[in-house]
């Protein structure tokens, strides 16, 4: 997302020559006490936001670093309490503001920015400061990554975060893995922070290694194949029976009260109650049927193919996503969509 | 397949401390003429063989190297004439024979056997000699030895060969990729070789660094695909209308004579015929359902996958083949599988 930016300005923050310049003073924002923050956050998106108050809310002073003052500003307004939550947008200040040893987590988008992100930290942490990837990276990204700051002695774990934006706020479902001496460390925080389950918190840990990563990658792809069953569901209900949204938003809510009762369930009821906040009619007809994919449910069905498991249907739902996507090609090849439509009547109960 | 092997006898050839020891006369085996053959193979295999021969029908003096005694007295049985096609277990006397710039193709087992090969080669090439790995090698570990012997001086192809045995003695299809000047070293071999059609031969080539792979890579994906369809085919027939073997090979004999006309179709007209050599009855009936897969259909679709190409039929092949392999679990969880046939009638014209 930004990687040009981040690297810039954590480079700089951390570039010996420039620790002479003069820096205007109303640029570094608040000062931060030293040593005072229990948890670090890098990346103050609305995930990270999100997840760093609900850390606070559990009463663990945290910190929040990103690149963008607007973001820093923001965190620190809805925060409240500086002593509570704060942030900046210097690392040097960021990793002096936490207790050691220091528990940062990044939630920042995967691939190379992971890379810089530690890259940038790395001079300035100490030996048993644990670092965690809270975001969907690769499960071998996560292999190298923990077997180079081992060398160093930084604990790391890849820790899969599920539930959104609204689940990183009122309780996510985590999936820690990496060395296990550095579950422990951040174990109290995530425990506190997750969702609960007949009281029990949805966090466990996963193994060693990628394993947490591994088992979201897992998870991912199962939503995926989810998605694509309710979407089919809507595509049959609608063309074989031309049922209306609210129809159709009634049939799913039903299906929400019995054994299908499901987060994906529920908010498919929602979505099809949706109006459209600008013209007249329902949201869902002026949504654009062109879906992409971010790369965690076509790696399940990669993996899988490695181990010669099948998954034939989260195979399908990636595919699907796949051809959503070539929506010009789609339209090229079938310029009257609706001729092939299926002719199929499903009785009504 | 023979790893320890190859690697032993290949290696001792070139060992140099091994040099001095006593070898018994016959173990050599034929003294080969040097720099005599216009062309040399690694491994003879039954593809191996076959394709030598081929070569050799061209009029190209062609050697052999391979692990074993009997593939090496095999072959040159075969050939007649040792001036024509010869043989050896020995790598230096085998580089010896070839005329230079070497012309020399590799058809071994993908992987390992294919860097140990090369390993065991290459302080015996010259810069400016020509390496051919003929086998399905994955596209990137071509494009990384096509690198590594580039800065030896060393010429590097990839090349799919299509047709399996019969294809690879009376015409195979091959598809070469690699450094654009080393084709032309081997142009007039492969066109000789090749299967021709309408007079053409069915061999150019591909593109720079692992474009024969790749292309032949899709052009597995594409056979799981319709080796799918035409199990599929059998499928249906048998189970909706009881078609007996000899119905179902009458019925794919008539699709091989219209559009549907193909090497495929025509063996699947054939091996539905084929009576079991050992008992009353039909071979078909006696094969156990449990397939395997090499990996090129799998890669095809992982690599779909990455692209955001969707190939949905050959996603299911690969599947499939998975499903298949799973037999153990397939009876487990349908201990009476026939109470789960189709029942389905189709019309026969």
């Amino acid at each position: 997302m930004y990687p040009t930016k981040i690297r810039f300005i954590l480079g700089s923050s951390l570039d010996k020559a420039g620790q002479g310049r003069c820096i205007p003073e109303e640029s570094i924002g608040r000062q931060m006490k030293k040593q005072h923050y229990d948890f670090g956050l890098v990346g103050l998106g609305v995930m990270g936001r999100n997840f760093i108050l609900n850390v606070a809310d559990n009463n663990f002073a945290a910190a929040g670093l990103d690149v963008s003052q607007e973001q820093v500003d923001t965190l620190i307004a809805e925060g409240g309490n500086p002593d509570r939550v704060n942030a900046t947008t210097q690392a040097s200040e960021f990793v002096s503001s936490l207790k050691q040893p220091r528990r940062i987590m990044m939630l920042v988008p995967a691939g190379k920015i992971v890379d810089q992100v530690i890259a940038n930290l790395l001079p300035l942490l100490r030996p048993g400061d644990l670092l965690i990837d809270g975001g969907n990276s690769y499960y071998t990204d996560t292999d190298r990554r923990e077997a180079e700051l081992k060398e160093k002695g930084i604990l790391y774990l890849g820790a899969g975060v599920s539930g959104g934006a609204e689940g990183a706020r009122k309780g996510p479902s985590i999936m820690p893995g990496g060395s296990p001496e550095a579950y422990p460390l951040i174990q109290p925080v995530f425990e506190a922070a997750a969702a609960k389950f007949e009281g029990e918190p949805c966090v466990a840990y996963m193994g060693k290694k990628s394993a947490g990563n591994y088992v979201k990658m897992v998870h991912n792809g199962i939503e995926y194949a989810l998605m694509q069953m309710l979407t089919e569901m809507y595509d049959l209900m609608k063309k074989s029976s031309n049922a209306t949204n609210l129809e159709m938003s009634e049939r799913f809510s039903e299906w929400n009260t019995g054994r299908l009762q499901s987060f994906l369930v529920e908010i498919t009821a929602d979505i099809l109650q949706q109006k459209d906040p600008l013209e007249e009619g329902f949201l869902i007809d002026r949504i654009l049927d062109k879906a992409k994919q971010k790369g965690t449910g076509k790696w399940t069905s990669q993996n899988a193919m490695d181990l010669g498991i099948p998954v034939p249907t989260i195979d399908m739902a990636v595919t699907m996503r796949g051809l959503s996507g070539l929506k010009a090609l789609r339209e090229e090849l079938m310029p009257n969509t609706t001729a092939l439509s299926p002719k199929i009547s499903i009785k009504r109960t």
